[in-house]
């Protein structure tokens, strides 16, 4: 047995049995693998950054790590946005990264570099095998570490030819950390914010985003008079069907420290503090309200879930009536009228099927999509919690690996679009049960936002011309089209209505350029 | 003046006028600043891959960096594959990378991370300014340090409040390091290798591949009776038009074996001792033959034409008549027949017009073509310095911004292609004067060979389809029309001669897929 099948074998055995790849020469061996070690389910990307957003979405809907084989530095640098993005989110991901042979490596040929500097950046935890006899116990101690908790991108490096060495052996999996178990006095200093009668708030986010917990943090906060704030971008926040519906932080700093104003106890339960996104001039960057309380609860490395029992049995009140969701009751999906981000939000709410998943790139244009579909019945929303654009398609893609039998949605800026279209092909490949809506507006709109709220001069024609993504227009059913998936426009809200129907009977991937140019 | 006023001036006033961007929200000052100074020409990529692979095709034509605008940490990941390529092609480029305030670093908003670990990847030089005074002088000093010699990517990170803080300075122009003078002892090393009789070749790359200095180093070894090779990946070879064309190293270690067998004296200009591209199973990665002297006479560093003159001084024989090209004569376009590449390159070498620059990222179907363009009229081919794939469309792009009056024609792999496609929206919106031509063969064909080359079992269809591109065939013409660039499929030979003859005849750019599919 070779390295590269007594390393397939592990992480089988370990529970990893999905791989997105982008794989060179130096992953031959590797790739021949998969012929032995058939329990493994290979995607195939053109692209890292598809790869890496995906083993993210796989992991925010399975829980589990997905592996994703790279090619040498590069590879890894290409992977590095949507690792980032997984970093934030807290998803494990077993990144292997291929490398030149370890006696090659003195050579400094060309592919050559430092590739546990890239690793750094994103990258919880890092090895690289010096020779086949420890190459299964560290892919078994990476899977393992992937786990955290928090769940974390984990980097493990196989040279050439600790890939084709014989004599390799298989590892059982790697013992996994526990949570951690919060102390009583964190729990007690919550308990004390509650009874205090002042003002207070839960933010919640990660596994506090979750349904089960969710429900039972909503209950607890009811009967304590308190709120529910779910952090600005959640990275899995099961919802509808009558599910507690938290208010969600907003985005923009002035609104949030509008939201979060008299609040004199805020409790964090998997969730940082609130910070603004970016710095803007003359705004502050801490945005909880002065004098306010910040307890530290519980983070994504603790048992919330016993945390939120615990707390609960120092809380007086009765914990009954779990809060239904307020809002509006669900639409009817528009017949006709202008396509704009209300009407789109009507669509969405009024025709998401049950148990979808939501990938939430839309930045600018998708928020009243959000709100309405806390109406619609039970699903799962995505966001971008690293921030860094370009995870939208992939992430849905690794999200519809996931859960093969539900429907996934992506809602998808036309500026971020672009940075991994790639997705679009690898959803054609694997029938992957996709529908993606592009929010075709021809602009980065936010920066246009942003430009006048960081206080920039507003630009004249030279600056502007930067954020015009116009000219030429991108035509995404063309590129849909050439990557393998159908796809078709949508002018007016009655054809995005139509649009979206025909594409949750559907199965496979389908692409609709909801034409928002006005 | 605020920092990103100043930092654009002192960027120009250094000889740095074009910025390839895409920017976030923390770069918007800069982008406003565009409309104060307008020597800048700004180029907007719609992924960061883009913009690297272009400011290294710029700086390949113009010997002059040109600036990047990235988005924090990730932004700079997407650029790391091609800045990995700048570094190996010793192109000077300056990577301008916004950042949050200084002050919001400490909030660990989704954003953040540790950039300075990615740039030490791929960066010769570093800087963060803590403020607007540091601010000029820092990026003064990252044109004079892009510059080397030899040429480097250079990293300077701009917080936000640094670059909206008033009060900023323009810097002038830094010192640049000169050419190291090469000592007689290394010079007279080599002439003593000349004149021995034995058989010595030089080995040429970087700077000695640019045909005036590549002249004189052919008339040299005529004299002397030894060869001229040079590396395989040259980053510009100066060629055609009956300039002297050098052999080329072999990309595959066993055919540069046999073509260095029987060596011994090999004399480095410019480029570093062959080695192999990959490790193979039982073969060498170190291609000098057995009792092979190797003399580094130059490096990228160093003063390699006065190098070449103090040799030539030392070296008996008459530097008369400069070898001409052997080869065969310029064919004729092939009017039909299939398309294979050898009909490819003929073609090519039929048409390509005088002037023109070639990307070459053919990978497994291109070297017909580059064989047979050496009997076109004189030419540059610029190719994979680095080895990370993605490059070709951007490095076209970035020649074609630097050399707006020649033709610019990239040779492009289909599996490649997919890396960067975006690059094609950039030259439909600078009207850029290129040739795509994809290679369509469906496969990562070079990988098919590198399986069996690394010895790994042949492979059953599940690593099969791992390499395989064509489930769902990509639709080149599509993709490029969606992105606003004019296209057509040429499926025989004939088709092919039309569409090249229409494309080198029509402004701006326009992409051809031939379709190599058998």
């Amino acid at each position: 047995m070779n390295g590269a099948q007594a390393l397939l074998r592990t992480l089988v055995d370990s529970g990893v049995d999905t791989c997105f790849m982008n794989p060179g020469t130096s992953e031959m061996h590797f790739v021949a693998a998969l012929d032995t070690v058939t329990e493994m389910r290979p995607v195939l990307a053109l692209f890292e950054g598809v790869a890496s957003g995906a083993a993210d979405g796989y992991a925010r809907m399975t829980g589990r790590p997905a592996s994703l084989l790279l090619h040498l530095g590069p590879g890894l640098a290409n992977a590095g946005a949507n690792l980032h993005n997984a970093r934030r989110a807290a998803s494990p991901v077993v990144a292997i990264v291929g490398d030149h042979a370890t006696y090659h490596e003195r050579f400094d040929a060309p592919l050559q570099s430092d590739i546990r500097s890239l690793a750094s950046n994103f990258s919880g935890w890092y090895a690289r095998p010096a020779s086949v006899d420890e190459l299964s116990a560290a892919a078994a101690e990476a899977v393992a570490a992937a786990y955290g908790p928090p769940g974390r991108v984990t980097t493990l490096v196989l040279p050439a030819d600790v890939s084709w060495s014989e004599g390799a052996q298989v590892s059982a999996p790697a013992e996994r950390d526990k949570l951690a178990k919060i102390d009583d006095a964190t729990v007690e200093q919550s308990a004390a914010a509650l009874r205090s009668g002042r003002p207070a708030a839960f933010l919640v986010g990660g596994p506090a985003c979750r349904a089960e917990l969710l429900g039972r943090i909503a209950s607890l906060a009811a009967a304590a008079g308190a709120r529910v704030i779910s952090e600005t971008l959640p990275a899995r926040l099961e919802r509808g069907g009558g599910r507690f519906e938290p208010e969600r932080l907003a985005y923009l700093a002035e609104m949030a420290i509008a939201q979060l104003e008299g609040l004199e106890h805020l409790i964090l339960v998997g969730a940082p503090p609130p910070v603004s996104f970016f710095a803007y001039p003359s705004k502050p960057s801490w945005l909880v309200p002065s004098g306010c309380h910040v307890h530290h609860l519980a983070s994504g490395a603790d048992d919330c879930s016993a945390g939120i029992d615990a707390l609960g049995s120092l809380v007086a009140g009765v914990p009954g009536a779990l809060p239904r969701p307020g809002g509006e009751p669900r639409p009817q999906a528009p017949q006709s009228g202008p396509l704009d981000s209300r009407t789109l939000g009507q669509a969405v709410a009024a025709l998401l099927p049950d148990d979808a998943i939501v990938s939430d790139e839309s930045i600018s244009s998708g928020l009243a999509a959000f709100i309405g579909s806390a109406s619609a019945g039970p699903h799962d929303w995505l966001t971008l919690s690293g921030g860094a654009i370009g995870q939208g398609l992939p992430l849905a893609l690794g999200a519809a690996v996931a859960c093969p039998d539900r429907r996934v949605l992506a809602l998808q800026a036309d500026g971020s679009a672009m940075y991994t279209p790639q997705a679009l092909w690898s959803m054609a490949r694997e029938g992957a049960d996709v529908t993606v809506v592009v929010l075709s507006n021809r602009s980065y709109a936010i920066l246009n936002m942003e430009l006048r709220r960081v206080e920039a001069s507003p630009g004249g024609d030279r600056a502007r011309r930067m954020l015009d993504i116009g000219d030429p227009d991108i035509d995404f059913v063309a590129v849909a089209a050439g990557l393998g998936v159908p796809a078709r426009r949508a002018s007016d809200a009655g054809e995005l209505s139509a649009a979206l129907a025909e594409s949750f009977a559907t199965p496979g991937p389908s692409l609709i350029e909801a034409d928002l140019h006005r």
